[in-house]
């Protein structure tokens, strides 16, 4: 039988006892082996609610690093996945949340379908998850009894940090990162930087604008402040963008193409799929102008703005010539 | 006897007596009938400080969802205003706030005269609100005993969301709206969205950007990542900006202009008041250029900055060709 | 014997017993007479962990605002520095960030070699400083025993106001702003606003946008939302970037050259070094263009895009036409 995913992990039930929150210290994406038998022997699919004394054996033998969460007084959850099929309840999608934020799946590869529809919007409190209808009275109370009550978010989706902080990577700003984004060894989100779910900057990376859902950020490359990716929710439609190696998307800049490895887009300037572009080579020579779509995922492109001319240009090195033929036969 | 407002509220003291802070959990604006009739029946106008069972009648019959509030072991305040004048106290300054987050007053229809001056710049910390010249003594002691205090923000308004949280919203990071703001059922505003006091997303908005003081953002517009409206108070002058219905301002972008319906200003062009615009009916017929002060407020334009040629330029529909002419007219 | 700087602090170890971060109250620099004589008698130079006690006789006749420090009941750590050299452990680094942003020190006058190498990449959290090999179990006991624990940031720098709050400022969101920012007497910073450690705004000064490392605002300038000013780390090179005073960046503008007094960019505009400026006088005679970078310091300068042509343009008043020619000649 095959195994997807499996976790045992602390939900936060509403005072209704629904479930708005999961956190899995210890997820696992196909498992194998000993681990995966172990797993079958211990624990039936789907979802259930366990007793800490029920888990016990197999945390004490396989994840020993989560045993603190056998000290709970109340039952834990075991999801346990045979396949990544739409998501059918709030600890499914945590569960998803958490292997994209744990480094065991890349966005795009999980089938993430159903995720809002099982995300209830909760208010992200100093006292952790709190159901909204329960919301205003728990603030009246902590008013009266003279304690602070913060509401941090009001959203589907909770920070990462407060589920899994990766190794190697700093966060200047945890609310600006959402549970689901993936950050890479050697990331540092700066506190312009974001970075939603099912995203990823796959280290190392400097990450001082936007990083829409659905976007990958590859090695060595840099967002600019403020600088913007369009997602795939965020008007770059069906494409899914991504940005190569050793990328610079300057401050206040942004794109709604692909980008190839070791491409620039100077600060300040947006370029968009329908932008009408010159392709100039090292040797001066112009061509095009063509849409900025046709020239996704290539490598070695710096864009500016003529600053005389007010021409968007696309400059291009030697490797990009053949493209540029190849462009222009396009056109 | 005409009543604008009325509300009983929790205030926080500073160690010298001082108002710095007050939440009221169930403000009332322009209340009639026996509700009118009760409050003026037991309260007196103007504002007081009540002890908890002076209200309880009065809560008990009218308000039971704030009866938590009579829980307090400390003077409640309570306020009776006849009429919006000036603000004439910090009690008085939140109450006003509080109906702007309470969905009770739209922006720019209310008397804020003199709110910075009865609001005092107070450090809200994890233990709620500090006055200034209390805060480093705090600061030591907790250091001292081992216990972390937190300094969120050093600012004469608070975050709405620990006073209301409006249904039907979504909050990224709650320390980008303050109290004041006005948020429609509907309306999500993601990490990069900030909505100041007296600025409103009626709802159903996705915001990104900055809504301005003074504000107003139509239903059904989208305000992209970082994109930047001019408010009264941020460069507008007179003019009070407003954003009309199914709008989009694209990422990075910006208006200094207030737009009708259906406008899209495309993502990383800054319109402001004195930008001189190209008009380009469907025909391809130029007009122009005019500022962009004289389309404020006009539907269905598409602002581009032409990608060739540098040239700001205003694409206008069918209905907007006699609009052309009239501004021709002007120019 | 020469007395750089002196300062008693309370440290946090983790577990294993290294300082991770160091709360110094009442920093002191280059202290003269009886104060630094006083220092010398009961403290040895360089760094020592001190009882309490050691350090009463001190803060009572010295610095008496600094005592509740005493009631601790753990060690101190007292920081006595002869000279400005590089950095030599992790009480330093924080001492220095505090002359920063106690006002004692400008920035780009202090020495801070080494001091990424002795600040540790830390979870700052609502219970503190806590190392990140500790942080699992920490996230993990907190969920098991029901109390909340959130990681608000995974940095070597924390927020300024958890350490000092200056006078006379105004702070939307302190996660943006770092310990080591110096921020003058009259400085707002709204939620867009970000100030960098070793960064300044000397107040009066309005921050939507971004003060990055090394960078100095001057007296009345303002920076717009978004706006970005390029510092040593964020791609402006060599040349460490100032702003004078009475400046306005606009909007989701930039600026990678240095500015002097009374310049204007227009918002949306980004200036590099290398972008190409017509130089336009009063009368509106052209010159140019020339590189940005040739106008680095220069004041009284209005930078547009001109909204028509696409050309980048500085307007250049009366006291700049010699400057004109002076820029002409270098062309």
């Amino acid at each position: 039988m095959p195994t997807f995913a499996f976790a045992i992990g602390l939900p936060t039930l509403s005072r209704s006892g629904t479930c708005i929150d999961c956190f899995f210290p210890a997820p696992l994406k196909a498992p194998e082996g000993a681990l995966e038998a172990a797993i079958h022997d211990q624990f039936a699919p789907g979802e259930a609610m366990i007793e800490p004394d029920a888990a016990r054996a197999f945390i004490n033998a396989h994840q020993p690093h989560a045993a603190p969460m056998l000290e709970a007084d109340r039952p834990l959850v075991a999801v346990l996945l045979a396949k990544d099929g739409p998501i059918g309840s709030t600890a499914e999608a945590f569960l998803k949340l958490h292997l994209l934020s744990h480094r065991l799946a890349l966005p795009n590869t999980l089938n993430l379908d159903g995720i809002f529809a099982h995300l209830q919007t909760v208010a992200w409190t100093t006292e952790g998850a709190v159901a909204l209808d329960e919301l205003a009275t728990r603030q009246m109370r902590a008013r009266v009894q003279g304690h602070h009550f913060e509401v941090l978010s009001v959203d589907k989706f909770p920070k990462m940090a407060n589920y899994i902080v990766p190794s190697g990577v700093r966060i200047a700003d945890s609310s600006r990162i959402r549970l689901g984004a993936y950050l890479g060894e050697g990331t540092t989100v700066m506190p312009y930087g974001a970075i939603n779910f099912n995203a990823a900057a796959l280290g190392p990376n400097m990450v001082e604008g936007r990083v829409s859902q659905g976007v990958v950020l590859g090695h060595g490359s840099d967002i600019g402040g403020s600088a913007s990716i369009m997602g795939t929710l965020a008007g770059g439609g069906e494409i899914v963008i991504s940005i190569g190696r050793q990328c610079l998307i300057g401050a206040n800049a942004g794109t709604g193409i692909p980008l190839g490895d070791r491409c620039t887009i100077e600060a300040g300037l947006y370029i968009t799929a329908g932008t009408r572009v010159a392709l100039i080579d090292e040797d001066g020579n112009r061509t095009g102008p063509v849409k900025a779509r046709e020239l996704a995922g290539r490598s070695d492109l710096l864009f500016i703005r003529h600053s005389e001319t007010g021409e968007v240009q696309c400059r291009v090195n030697r490797k990009a010539i053949a493209l540029n033929e190849q462009l222009h036969a396009h056109n």
